[in-house]
């Protein structure tokens, strides 16, 4: 698809927030959905969703509004979510054994297919039915097992690094645990998920209520 | 402090970048910086910096730059990282196991201090000091244990529930990982981390590069 450079980042967030209202409507026998009640039920208003939509083809009927299954179908498409990607954790401390123990990747269709730490202790032992890999061998091994995602999860001193590895193996996404906005070359695509700063921002309203 | 209401959260946002950055730099015995630096170590301007820095007060001088321990322990202050605040996290299935081993918590000044479960089976068992409480009593002993910030780790279908829940026992910060925009008063804060979205909007990418 050409489209993908055009499509802000804001735009594939409400998309994700469009598939699961969808999906959750398909479990709960709903056949359609105007773009008015899509609107209402993701708090956007439907001028907004319609040119979403738009933006990947003619998916519902003027006056009929969306067929669920459908646009569930091709939401789904849209996010690449009838295929599997496979995932590496970089940094196996609490965190990054937290994220191996966490469920929630293989339920999305995510697979682990490596994990990486510097520690000596650690490398070449098995865990969850992985061996762990030296981060020393990252580029090599992202090669070797088709690695799609790279997940950071090493103290932040270490992730700027970890980051120009996975660039080098040509990883193109990357999901950042480290409190670090990493420096990539355009085509990367980061995502951060800052627990310290979310705890930072609540005690900042709780100092300031 | 009476600025709260008119801070916008993209400014409180930043606030925790500059502190991180301030704290870097102390750890590294840098005893000023200019907001021209500051702005090349943030990827801000310069002007923005002393906008955000401005509502809180006069710390900067002219030419001179702020001094770095100075507006570290202001930026602490504003903040609330001087200050210890309450946990409590609520559903102890994979993801709030995972939050109740991780330590950052404790590490930025968070204390674990109720766990909740509505699983009878897990009920008034101990795990990491704490028993877990059921979560039909979490009213009650949001009160009692003086919660600050309830962390929602409950599955997507329960979430709006409990937020209910904590919102009658008069918390004020939620920090949400349930993929669910909860609905709460506006004088309720909440901030949402969902693994799940982060991990499809790469999907995305993945899927349309």
């Amino acid at each position: 698809m050409t489209l993908t450079k055009k499509i802000p980042e804001k735009t594939v967030e409400r998309l994700c927030l469009y598939s699961r209202v969808v999906s959750d409507l398909e479990q709960k026998g709903t056949a359609s959905i105007s773009s008015v009640e899509l609107g209402e039920r993701t708090d956007l208003t439907d001028a907004q969703i319609r040119k979403d939509l738009s933006l990947f083809g003619q998916f519902g009927t003027s006056g009929r509004g969306y067929e669920i299954s459908y646009l569930k179908d091709e939401l789904n498409k849209i996010l690449g979510k009838n295929k599997t990607w496979r995932l590496a954790i970089i940094g196996l401390g609490n965190l990054g054994s937290a994220l191996l123990a966490y469920p929630g990747f293989k339920e999305y269709g995510f697979e682990i297919a490596a994990i990486f730490d510097n520690d000596l202790r650690k490398i070449g032992k098995e865990w969850k039915g992985l061996t762990i890999q030296d981060t020393s061998e990252l580029v090599k091994m992202i090669h070797e097992k088709r690695i799609d995602i790279g997940i950071i999860a090493v103290p932040h001193t270490a992730a700027q690094e970890v980051a120009e590895k996975l660039v080098e193996a040509r990883v193109v996404c990357i999901l950042n645990f480290s409190p670090v906005r990493l420096e990539v070359p355009k085509e990367v695509r980061v995502r951060n998920v800052d627990l310290s700063m979310e705890l930072e921002i609540l005690s900042y309203y709780l100092a300031n209520k």
